[in-house]
């Protein structure tokens, strides 16, 4: 999908593009919104939800930036871990964070993998008790 | 693999357990290890591993629980997302915590696709300046 | 592996390479085939298979088309979501058919983690019954 | 997560529950709504997005029915495959048509691998002429 | 998909199970074929394919086992890890050699995300010479 | 991650250098290494893991290469299919090897959807004898 300028913006896009600037106290639009704003339903939807879920709550900002970038590595979302990326370093992520990110990352990948090669199974304490 | 009782350790894999114990302060040694037994190296490497990846540092540990937690969800590993749900418990996640948790990830999981389903170019401002 | 231009084919691969013009009336064959073409019993295979999964049946072939990009955008196949997204075009997929199914995919990928992660379990509803 | 009972609904996810019974006009909640009514604000935010998603559109609400299904089973999101696929069946789906989405998600699945495993360029053809 | 019994095939599924039978000298037929006989030509192309590519070939038929339960693994299906677990050690795999499997498969699942996270760029030594 | 050159290194990272360099017999030592030399712990942990894991054992180490790329197909890493292709290359695979492997990912990632959607129930014959 072709990237949208501001120009080519509907009504209802370029709505969703003036609450992103404003939330963000910034002029700077990324290209993902750029790209979904050619379904304004969906790009109202994804960007009221990523502003919901991703605001200070029971976990803090940052958190949530590296947990999404965790996600995003996973996946192998190489968009998403470069604009993650840059975002958890606007909060304050220093790079000793982000290394021991990648090691928490690839330690989880790599013991899901035994967990499932030798088909453990959950320990009863681990069970919910009801 | 069948998982292997405290007697039928090797002596190699007996002192990793007596490692486990003594760091966890406590004789419950889960389904994971008594598995990996079978193999004293594999044992060994991934407990200090997990061991050192896992303890304080640049991240707090609950907040290392929670990334592997969305590691294990993102790749559909019951044994850990159940193993180290009851650790991020153990180490005071909340109930809210760990919905907000979930939504990150569904959250992550979702625009990953997007992204990579709309083939976004990465923006400029994301790239290293080197 | 390198791409094999038309006078490198050994005679089985040939033998596709004609059903593969003759079947889509092109002379065009895309650089998927001309990669696989080092192993012809591979080639024959897959182009027998796809041939017959994609072609019309219970489903239409522009639905086995969108299936398709369903799958290789979870996957993150960039060769696949090109040119199965020119084969969607070809078959007369509107850009608001795309932008629907990558909503469809986004919301699965999200939905199916809070599931996995929630551990939901099946509705006895949703069981079949015998 | 355990399960919601409806007495134990806030308010907030009790109206969402009327929603998805008015909806549906169906009393029947599946459990992935129940596990979710832990979280009110995701619990409304993934019900109205399903809820406009899935609905008729430039694509028809079976043809979504199997791309989530598609999803689901690379995902290996056994909830989702029993609960979409009861929906699919609900909007007429035939066993003909499941086998084929199944020989689709088998096919693309299959492909998708010899194309990274080769690493197969985008050909010229299939890129966008801007 | 309901398992189908030897009495319910189609003839054409019938002529597929005799060739499994007469293939591996056993009257057994597992259970992935049952629930695939429900679609007689993805049974025959399915069966055909997997005696073709799990053949003696350049590589030995316990090598192809060993890749067959890496990618299972890999995917989390327990039924294939089963499955081809049990062909493995009839194509005579010992315990180690298992366990080795599953360290290497281990490893490699947590490699991949450091190169994936950290956006390792390939070596000029690495990429073909042409 | 920006890569380290050697005159950048700590001591601790250069240590690891150094025994990579001794191991290989070789002076190259790829970008991988130079990413994660930013943690020194990290880039110990994993070279020791992965010169213990890959060494001759029960299974040889060519096969061991195989089973790394499998993983790295799947999993759509294109620095490790890079890197672990030329290893294997250097450890002696012919192309005709390199074809066969990706035919068994291929089929494994085809048959694993099959499984999975299909929900196929594992045989009994399969199971644990205990």
């Amino acid at each position: 999908m072709r990237l949208l300028a501001d120009h080519e913006l509907s009504d209802a896009a370029r709505a969703v593009f003036d609450d992103i600037r404003a939330t963000r106290k910034s002029d700077f639009v990324n290209n993902f919104w750029r790209a979904l704003a050619h379904d304004p339903d969906a790009l109202r939807r994804t960007w009221e939800e990523a502003k919901a879920v991703m605001a200070p709550g029971a976990l803090d900002p940052l958190v949530k930036e590296l947990l999404y970038i965790a996600v995003s590595v996973t996946n192998n979302c190489q968009y998403c871990i470069a604009s993650h990326g840059a975002a958890a370093r606007a909060k304050g992520a220093s790079e000793a964070q982000i290394m021991e990110l990648m090691s928490v990352v690839a330690l989880a990948n790599k013991t899901n993998r035994y967990a499932i090669g030798l088909q453990v199974p959950v320990d009863d304490a681990f069970k919910p008790t009801d």
